[in-house]
């Protein structure tokens, strides 16, 4: 049996350990939930004030210039393509994912004119098909063709009609990890592009855009990246598509001239031209004070130990809980850096492990979903958590529970 | 000649003068590019705070339901509707006011699918275009008909092939107003449907959306609603739309049940469909204690004071300042609440202007631009603007410039 001993022992040797202190975390919560809202960095409220106060509050509108307000869709994306394997000046943060899917796969086909099939996941997060629905209607002709969530499945969809290819890395539900550079390689191999969402890898495990050959990628920076609550998604266009791309969702701040107020819209060079409005300068700053927790951190390392966190939380269900199903791949390379577990009554098990301060979350019907973040949570954290687990396994609260609460948001 | 006796009249009979102590602006500025970015209330950067440590830092996850997030954006909206005279439940606040407009326009165009035409104002504010053509590249088949600056010119253009008609309230560069009543029921007659763009007369100039009968609305909240640095747009859906409306931008804050994550897009009732991906918490909190700010203001006593704010520059421009030329309509019923004042070295002046601590903006080619926000202007601050003009003027400096800045954003 897994013990504490153990546990402590992980923690001892953990290189990131001290990362921990940078993070404002509510005292005797364990918090797994930082896949659907990361948690708050010591710092981050300074810096918010700060823009506040400061940038806005004395700037006033000179700060757009003077505090670098206009170069901060790109600065972030820059920061945050160390973490995802992207060169500079690929990524612009901005929007939200949903908008930034719209304007990827609106991209993609305009990039194929002569195709108008999109691939997809039958068990895609949602808001990617609810997108492609909006843009389907939009576009009056677009084939949304759904398979999966089998890989191979997947890539038997990909053939010459297909414009273009759109994925989750790690599934949302079941941490399933794809393989998407050979996903592209199959893409590109018909003429495709590839287009991968990373809200649930990106800040949590290994991502390689450059390397992969994506020609897009979208993410949320509000789970792994601790953005804040409906902090800006960010968007990655690969840089041999920036001479000659176009998106339909076209505004000023993406404009090459913007305040040559010209009639007709010219696009910025690069990826500056998938910026649509005016972006929001007081939720960059908390992301930009998010992004500093990663200063001087291994990435690989920290991946490596979210990874480590999974493994024990899945050895210690698996010895201590068997009445849970471990719904996530066992295997490493496969899986993202949350685990999924299977119960009838998962509702009720996340409301009792949240009265003993453990905090996960819910998706239907039947899962308990618990986020292992690496920057902040301990492996004795998963200890308690397990625990927690046994304790209301024990007591099966949901004999007399008549309701489930309402599930909290990803 | 008008003197500081009056100016300092004008202030005490002023019923709104007090509201000025609610904002935190620099000492000794004269801040008149409200119009652009609003002034930082003093309890903004504590509610804010609020909401990264409460909120996000220790209810984490959970304050999605706990702490009311999920409702944000209809109750904000239901806050603006006060100011722009639409009763509850048919505004949102979310995204920008260029993505607003991309959802508002495809909705008039699936209300009236057998219609391709769009009238919009020659001269409207470039994002307007800019959106247009992004919407316009995805449908294929959209045609743009501009008309204007002349009102007679613009109804004219409206007929039985017209799907959509967008305009600005208030144009951005001269102030100019247009009589969105009488546009609407030119629209209505013609089978096609209003859309106003309220970037710059929400919260400075009386808005009646449900007595002007419009059908749909957009609007900032940075500008005269002292938002903050690209605080959320909002969008007004008349309620008579609500049951059969769709638009294209459809993620999964707009979905009826968004955590059953059902696999085809189910609208939410009402305006709540119009809300796309996760909104923005934090820029949520700023704009809810912007807000605040109207508590207990005679909203109609401030556009009146807007108003005389306006007359008086206009009155002191004129007589000691004639090298400008006042481009704005000098009439009420016809203006918004800024002042355009073209002179060839308009960038020198704004930038001599700012060394004078009184701050506006230009907008190209040669229109000094000054916005007079009534919550947190004085009578005063105009009579010392218009001596730092004249002092400008008197100096000449730009005969010994070779360069101009670069513009502010609007």
């Amino acid at each position: 049996m897994t013990g504490r001993a153990d546990a402590e022992a992980l923690d001892a040797a953990d290189p990131i350990a001290a990362v921990r202190a940078r993070f404002a975390l509510p005292r005797g919560v364990v918090y797994l939930g930082g896949n659907s809202l990361g948690a708050l960095g010591t710092r981050t409220g300074a810096k918010v004030a700060e823009t506040v106060e400061r940038e806005w509050g004395d700037g006033l509108v000179s700060s757009w210039n003077d505090a670098g307000w206009w170069d901060r869709p790109l600065a972030l994306g820059d920061r945050i393509g160390r973490l995802v394997g992207a060169s500079a000046g690929q990524i612009a943060v901005c929007d939200s994912t949903s908008l930034n899917i719209y304007k990827a796969v609106g991209a993609a086909l305009q990039l194929a004119p002569d195709r108008r099939v999109v691939v997809a996941e039958r068990d895609c997060f949602p808001t990617d098909r609810y997108v492609l629905e909006g843009l389907g209607s939009t576009l009056g002709d677009l084939e949304l063709r759904l398979a999966g969530p089998e890989p191979g499945e997947l890539a038997a969809a990909i053939d010459d009609s297909v414009a273009a290819v759109l994925v989750n890395h790690v599934d949302y539900r079941s941490a399933r990890r794809l393989d998407v550079r050979a996903l592209t390689v199959r893409a590109h191999g018909h003429g495709a592009v590839a287009i991968v969402d990373l809200a649930h890898s990106a800040g949590a495990i290994e991502v390689a855009l450059d390397d992969w050959g994506v020609d897009f990628a979208v993410g949320c920076t509000y789970k792994y990246l601790n953005g804040g609550p409906g902090s800006p998604a960010f968007i990655y266009v690969a840089r041999r598509h920036h001479d000659h791309v176009s998106q339909p969702l076209s505004g000023w701040h993406g404009h090459a001239r913007p305040f040559a107020f010209t009639t007709a819209y010219e696009p910025a060079p690069g990826v500056r031209r998938f910026v649509c409005g005016t972006p929001p300068i007081v939720a960059y700053a908390a992301l930009d004070a998010a992004l500093d927790v990663w200063d001087g951190v291994d990435v690989l390392a920290a991946f490596e130990k979210g990874q480590a966190l999974v493994d024990l939380l899945v050895s210690l269900v698996d010895e201590r809980c068997p009445e849970l199903e471990v719904a996530s791949p066992r295997d490493r390379a496969l899986r993202g850096s949350h685990v999924a577990l299977r119960h009838v009554h998962a509702h009720s098990i996340v409301r009792e492990l949240a009265t003993r301060h453990v905090v996960g979350d819910v998706r239907e019907p039947d899962v308990v979903r618990l986020g292992l973040a690496p920057l902040y949570l301990r492996f004795t954290d998963v200890l308690v958590a397990v625990d927690a687990l046994r304790d209301v396994l024990d007591h099966e609260p949901w004999r007399n529970s008549t309701s489930d609460p309402r599930p909290t948001v990803t």
